[in-house]
């Protein structure tokens, strides 16, 4: 049944035979508190849509790890990051999640010191300064932000990664869904008992398709196969003229969108491409917090937040088209009950997966050809933390 | 009150004055992790009885420190112990605690890696296999696994300590018990906040008897002297020829076995010696996880189980014959009553034990005289912590 | 607006630029571990009012840190000391928190051994004594303890400062309270999410009241100015000729005590000084543990506790005459309400200053010149921990 992979240069999957990372790297809190530091602390990282600090002077909160941030939009339209943190004595400036900095400043609820929305110190509350105070010397800690698509990104470290180098698929990619333009119509939010890069590694390969997904199995009939793509198969070659999406990948003929009877449940994106049209999903992935997907009807975008060496919070937005959101009874639990169907299959399986990886002799996995994703995923990580 | 110990040779009790074990070697995380290491995965650990994974391809799982096992019979009727935790990822194989592997083999529910019952993987989900990958070099994470009289023990390194030098009298000691074909007719399982040693101390000396223990100290009148045994009195000579059970130990005249009213419950084993029949209680020690005590016509397993550091599980069965069992009408809330209070009054005092440790001045306590198998129980943890 | 420090010598402030503790101090459990030895462990603590164990044999326990206390009062009225342990295995010696021990002697309820109430062991449970043991060597763990105008302290180190030297005023400058002779009518119990130097920043300064008290700042019009003291301002020489309060500090005109309308609410007390009623609250801080205020008609103590390195516990206890406990009537709500009100404001500003603390950028915070008790506090808490 199993054969040794032949050596086509177009074949996908792994020919060396390799290892995963060590074990306790997946629930030891040091490591874990370096991952911190050196991936999350230093990447560009999802915080959610443009369109909730739409209006000047609005404002959000945005925790990670134990860093917490204030995005707010200056009366220039500009949007501004900051830590959460007044630069006297440290306190928290500001205590609702979002909101309006009515007065044009970000002002310390203990001391009263004064920030303009650039984060500048423009007034303490002292009667005098001591010898040496230079209000210039106490801005904001400021954090990068970065607008995209409408979605924001932050980076707390003053050089992180040029932004299209997070993702895996040029920028452009899912131009023709007019990302900007989308409007997010359902949230869902999920805690799973397990390490971030144990649903990273989930949410890339298909091998585990057949065992945990079988509705998902049916709609995607090379998922059926433990493969994503074409490719992925050692004999692709021998089914090369075949064009049953179980060869070619795509959804199931007749089917148009992820949902339960593959059906839209919205109208379509106009612009799409005949061949996006008929793949039925486009995968675009940013290290290492969010993995967006561009189906014909809605776009679906999974936001990952390490909470501890083993919870991660995931947190699924979905985005529909105004006019789709307008539509007169408009029902997407179509799309949203098959999507959480498989986000809770993938759950169950990823916290099994950490259960298992205490067990004293179990050094580390070993990476199968199908998981070449995966293999590379390690990499990164491997160079992100040997990055002094 | 108080008298010298002559240095009569046959006294119990110790004639040196030593110390205890460090006080912080009681709560210390790290010293309790090393514990783990060096005692808990290293010795013969209690699991339960054989009957409750009888039928060939029955299965339980088995917890302990931060291990989980799984126990499986294959068909030839051996008992396989593995790491509950698959090659391939490190995902945990089973879900349930306890059950079947109907298809005769451990199938991972995450990609399907499939083992036979002997712990070989036998198939892989993947299309082909990586150069260099042969799955002889993935088999489950074995253990050792040993069935005695219808205990389960277990044992996570590879050289264990030969089995029958962890109890402390002879393997037959309790035969004419017949072990083998008793049966659980009761379970009591209580958490107590001390450590394991706390409880494993406070099992082996009676110098709390007096104190803590007013029925069984009737109940057993040499207890209520604080003594366990004769000779554990300097002066067990002057009293050599008394035969009163104060000094010679052994339940009070006209009781019969450990119940709230000392007689029995069930029907008496047939078979026992009659100085065990006199005695009442004939005692066996496994360290570090077992206490088994032979009564006239019960048998009491206490299986100990470290959870923190501060945190012990105890749980005890209660073993009838099966003609006992079957007895119409039996009850034995007399027994049950018994014992439990005394457990009651043990545990309290345990958490009175371990809440007095933190004393910033306190180093260490002192072993007294009759404490001397406390005194061997503190040489045996120092030997197993010194290894390399 | 903002004007610098002119260089008059009687200036309160601080006119040289400084900066706070290192930000992490306030979180990192080991920093916490050694406050806790260095500061905790090793300064007279304040437990409670001597009124509690008044009478012979009467005895209280008490907790801070790890380290659990027995005060007892012996036969001779001496109020003795000890930690909760006894020395031969280490078991806690008292289960009620507070009662008599009607026996003269603490007997440890696991092995009983006797203690009389001077810590001296004077009975092991033990039929004979091994080589070298000796009752001498194993007296009770004894801890300092002082009384002092009806308040008790305890030092658990063998050497802790000179008594007076905690406090920052001369220990008689309450005498005309009579300290000793009141009584605790009220006690208000409150657990707040913050390092414990977090309130004794807050509790030492006032720049803080006009954002944080509204209602404060209007009974005490100096605080309202950001002030504490008439010399806290710069230009206070402009205003030295002026009697307004909120010039030279005290009450509002026509206030008389710390209360919801500023009206008394019992007796005034008799005996105080025409400048002590009129500025209306008299304070006195004993380093690290208490804060007492003398009003017109109550005495407020505030003792504090840290629980866990980002754990706080406030005591507050509101001490009468017993002339004002007994009026018919008597009713203290005009008091408690508005200190409770204060107390709620700092809670939660303090609360808001530790979660900013944790910005990765954020080393330390600066300290301005109306601090500069804050000052000298760190330097209190830097010579601390630099003591070997």
């Amino acid at each position: 049944m199993q054969t040794t992979a032949d050596s086509a240069e177009d074949y996908s999957g792994l020919k060396v035979h390799t290892e995963g990372l060590s074990a306790d790297s997946y629930f030891d809190p040091r490591h874990h508190e370096r991952e911190l530091q050196r991936i999350w602390y230093r990447n560009w990282i999802y915080v959610g849509r443009s369109s909730e600090i739409a209006d000047p002077r609005a404002f959000r909160t945005f925790e990670f790890g134990n860093q917490k941030l204030i995005l707010v939009r200056d009366d220039a339209g500009t949007l501004q990051g900051f830590h959460n943190t007044c630069r006297h004595r440290g306190a928290a400036l500001c205590r609702e999640s979002s909101g309006t900095m009515r007065s044009g400043a970000i002002i310390c609820p203990y001391h009263a010191w004064t920030y303009n929305l650039r984060g500048d110190l423009v007034r303490t509350s002292s009667k005098c300064h001591a010898g040496g105070f230079d209000l210039t010397d106490y801005p904001l800690y400021r954090v990068g932000v970065r607008e995209w698509s409408g979605f924001i990104f932050v980076a707390l470290a003053p050089d992180p990664p040029p932004f299209d180098r997070i993702f895996d698929v040029p920028l452009d990619r899912l131009a023709p869904w007019r990302l900007q333009e989308l409007v997010v119509g359902h949230v869902l939010v999920k805690n799973i008992q397990c390490n971030w890069r144990i649903f990273w590694e989930n949410y890339n390969e298909c091998l585990h398709c057949p065992s945990v997904h079988p509705q998902l199995s049916q709609l995607v009939p090379i998922y059926g196969r433990g493969l994503v793509e074409e490719r992925d198969d050692p004999n692709w070659k021998m089914h090369a003229d075949d064009a049953d999406p179980k060869f070619k990948g795509g959804l199931r003929r007749g089917a148009r969108t992820w949902s339960m009877d593959g059906q839209l449940t919205g109208t379509a994106f106009i612009g799409l491409s005949e061949a996006d049209q008929e793949l039925g999903h486009v995968y675009m992935t940013g290290l290492p917090s969010i993995f967006i997907v561009g189906h014909l009807d809605y776009v679906r975008v999974v936001r990952l937040r390490p909470l501890e060496p083993e919870k991660t919070e995931l947190r699924v937005e979905y985005l529909f088209s105004p006019e789709t959101l307008a539509m007169p009874g408009f029902d997407m639990s179509n799309v949203v009950n098959f999507t959480n169907l498989v986000m809770t299959e993938d759950a169950h399986v990823c916290e099994l997966n950490q259960q298992g990886l205490h067990a004293a002799p179990h050094r580390r996995g070993v990476v199968m050809p199908e998981e070449y994703v995966i293999r590379q995923f390690h990499e990164w990580v491997g160079c992100e933390l040997a990055r002094s």
